[in-house]
């Protein structure tokens, strides 16, 4: 039985339980960690594969590729093991499709989208609101969020129903919401989507590609090299593979954690796997009701990413930098797309079918699903898109052990009710996971906070004296405090804030000289009236 | 080997899967039929126990308790079983708290709320507005619902939000929200809410005790009989209790269900635990996407119910009748309570401390629990209520395999994108259990309909004979359908709604002349401006 006892176990081999395992053995190398993972691989959300290219093979992410240079806790890993990263290449010009099929395709260059002036006034306003109530979230317990109930009541969608003027905006968001999350604006709480946005410094983060946002660098070889570095230095003999935990016991002694073929015993344990999948865990004694009412309710967004490699960049040669946007009603079945052309130069573009359009085209065939891509793409960038060399997918929702990509949202009302379950240990557990993050959680940076978060947690019960003096007081204080956010600073105001609060100003400005030049852009008294109060709107909300 | 090898699986011995046991055995008495049941007795969500009562001891209802003229299914069932039914007591005042804990206590006799004119008007608009809606309804399909997408895209809370013009009216339907879900409106879709009200012939037979109301009749010596005596006939030793299911597996001539400790092998298997306990089972191959996106997101109410003996009925002496419905805010921990006097004549009580007000109370003490409850009988009722005999409850929330209680609601976004996977089997697997009804959805009505409807899909497939001419001439048009109904009719307008339409004219004029009898119950223009807006509002709504 010897052989079977463990300091800590680890659910999870993705980038957040092996971040966990590789902070306690910097802590303290004699600690025996043991790292199940039901896959035959580790990187959990993050995998990278090699398929044919312009100059052979070449490898690409298949699941979540960008960092980006506010998200410290990933870029000091990088750092760390050696890594580099390559900028997200964004020169050029943006299609966007909204709308119809047969609705107009919009061609723009700079970071503003080619919308008219009246709808680019609401995105403005919209903007400005999501930017405003941001600053005001309390992202370590949500429900102290000033009129958190309020927020957590409705669904996203209800709000933009609400606060959006028109139907542009509204798809706009609508697109957002699928290639951020996986899902639809009615399918989660506003207040969840304010902490998310929070979380990363601000709606705009999670959309750009620009400094500061989520998709502004890639990492040279893929990001799968995070977790396999990390299993090669926590030992790749304490990293078991095809080994889903099925059970976790635990009495006044031990925690017992059973696989199919296995039983082990361990101090503490650390559930890193998403919550609907750490839901389906049997738990001895059973957890808190409080805890299983939080994961009955925290649905996976649903992608199928896919990468497209061709002879060359024939869209860079175009004038286009390769991202496209599509609304849901265009016929397109993505969503987004990017330009993946590797640090090799190996041409690509990579796009997402999200969210109802995943609803929609994971049930075709795959040769059907493929010749829809490419023939969108044909149509946005030109011919030459036809001519590709391989196009290679992977349906997040048909993942063994993951059933969904990229994150787990909440539902409205779970905020308010349950969120305390979220971080809570219970017992011997500990979770962690990117949903557990409160610094760009849903991203690779968020499961390595999340994960040195569990690992002191961890430290604090069966190594004290392996926590830093820093550390030992961040713990007495949060011990006094009903959620620990243990390593987390308390909010920092935006720091987009006023940065965007200059490109809103000047953008609101540069609509209103457009449409003095161009009085043919309103339609009617009606849209002159809706412009009016949409300008009052922005004015008002700038000025407060 | 030969031991191991069944006909039919059922997973689950609650009322749906022993229904469904008790049709193929009565088509088929030779099927070979194995209920696995995890708990350690029957009935799911019905659970009947003995407590001390004025006569020694008595048996009353801990789970699901009543069944109304208009649930056909359990009647029959009843019929058949030879049970026998005693109506709901509900003559005498009714108790209503809404608002703050100094809040007047409001006290009437009548089915009609006691509340203030203008909040009774926007109770009528309201109340038209969703049997309205509840008659547009395709319960089989709700996608095809009109404006089913605009409904499941917000909250029951958001469309009290717009609709809703008096706080004590969305207060009201938020007791409503608990009482019958168990769930906050803020948790559930608005879509959800109409096909779960529609399924039982309108909102107001969800609420009421009088005749085709939801809590029209009890049974005598509880409903866990239902699930005894089902079990009783299909034999105990075809019934394993303390066998909770772990995985199925399937393949091209087997399914294969595993325990802890036995694997068996059938041809069939009906799956009718909660959605949320039927994603924790393993399976291989694994179930389509669209599944596991409609069981991540259907998360069950929190009830935690509470019986409490007397040596008398003091509150029928006092002209009461039992029935008590409190705010969240009022400090008294349950939503409402009923009278709950046993056939035998043991006096009681029952109610429901529920969702918030659930999420509140089940982390504190047993006893202050049960003082708080007391405390709140002795102000409602009359000091009387001190002196109690037994005070029993059971929170829902920590029982093993269920974790919730009464039904699993569906968040918004799902029935537009997953619906189709409630009960489309998957193989060799069908699915049953309350929430895949459609008649009577989430009621013990429900249970048995959904149990015997999958036990005729199972029939369908290895035992066609079996069927009768009009079930296989109903499957034969299932097939050319994509979500067969196959044992529910088409849906019929709502049987209430001629009936509250009367009522609902009269509530309005008689609000009309209390009001100019009354000019003082005005308290000034604002008030006025709403009275008129209401009036005309219920006026129009009636005229359509």
């Amino acid at each position: 039985m010897t052989a079977d006892i463990w300091d800590v176990i680890i659910v999870g081999a993705g980038i957040s339980g092996l971040s966990a395992a590789h902070l306690l053995r910097k802590r303290d190398a004699k600690l025996r960690i043991l790292i199940l993972e039901a896959k035959d691989r580790v990187g959990g959300r993050t995998v990278s594969a090699e398929i044919p290219a312009a100059n052979g093979v070449d490898r690409w992410d298949f699941g979540g590729q960008w960092v980006g240079s506010t998200q410290t806790h990933v870029l000091e890993l990088i750092k760390e093991l050696g890594l580099e990263i390559y900028p997200q290449y964004n020169t050029g010009k943006k299609v966007l499709h909204l709308g119809e099929a047969t609705s107009k395709v919009r061609v723009y260059r700079s970071s503003i989208p080619a919308l008219s002036p009246i709808v680019l006034l609401d995105f403005t306003q919209l903007l400005w609101k999501f930017d405003r109530l941001c600053g005001t979230v309390c992202i370590e317990d949500p429900s102290k969020t000033p009129r958190a109930k309020e927020f957590d009541s409705m669904t996203l969608h209800s709000y933009l129903e609400q606060h959006a003027c028109t139907a542009e905006i509204k798809e706009q968001i609508g697109v957002c919401s699928r290639a951020v999350f996986g899902i639809e604006p009615s399918q989660m709480s506003f207040l969840f989507f304010l902490m998310y946005a929070a979380a990363a410094g601000g709606l705009l983060a999670l959309l750009e590609s620009t400094p500061g946002g989520a998709q502004e660098f890639k990492i040279k070889g893929g990001t799968q090299q995070l977790s396999e570095c990390l299993a090669e230095g926590v030992g790749w003999k304490n990293v078991r593979l095809g080994s889903a935990v099925m059970a976790i016991w635990q009495d006044s002694e031990w925690a017992r954690v059973t696989t199919s073929s296995d039983t082990f015993l361990c101090r503490a344990v650390i559930v890193t796997c998403p919550p609907h999948l750490a839901a389906k865990i049997h738990y001895q004694p059973a957890l808190p009701s409080m805890r299983e009412f939080l994961t009955q309710n925290m649905p996976s967004g649903h992608m199928i990413k896919f990468v497209i490699t061709y002879h060359t960049d024939f869209w860079k040669e175009r004038g286009f930098s390769g991202e496209i946007v599509a609304g849901p009603s265009t016929d397109c079945p993505f969503c987004v797309t990017f330009d993946a052309t590797s640090h090799k130069g190996n041409a690509a573009l990579v796009g997402f079918i999200s969210a109802q359009q995943a609803y929609h085209w994971s049930t075709k065939e795959p040769g059907e699903r493929r010749d829809a891509v490419v023939s969108s793409l044909v149509r946005y960038l030109g011919p030459e898109a036809a001519t590709f060399i391989h196009y290679e997918e992977k349906d997040w929702g048909k993942e063994d052990y993951n059933g969904g990509c990229p994150v787990n949202v909440m539902a409205p009302g779970l905020l308010t009710y349950y969120h305390p379950s979220l971080r809570k240990p219970c017992g011997r557990i500990h979770w962690a996971g990117t949903e557990t993050a409160t610094q760009w959680c849903g991203y690779i940076s968020g499961a390595i906070q999340a994960g040195q978060r569990a690992a002191l947690e961890v430290l604090a019960e069966v190594h004290y004296n392996a926590l830093t003096a820093e550390e030992q007081e961040a713990l007495k204080h949060s011990e006094t405090v009903e959620n620990p956010p243990k390593d987390t600073p308390s909010f920092k105001p935006l720091f987009l804030f006023t940065r965007k609060s200059v490109v809103l100003t000047v953008l609101t400005a540069s609509a209103v000289v457009l449409l003095v030049k161009n009085p043919s852009t309103m339609r009617g008294f009606k849209e002159l009236t809706n412009f009016c109060m949409l300008f009052c709107t922005s004015t008002v909300a700038m000025a407060c």
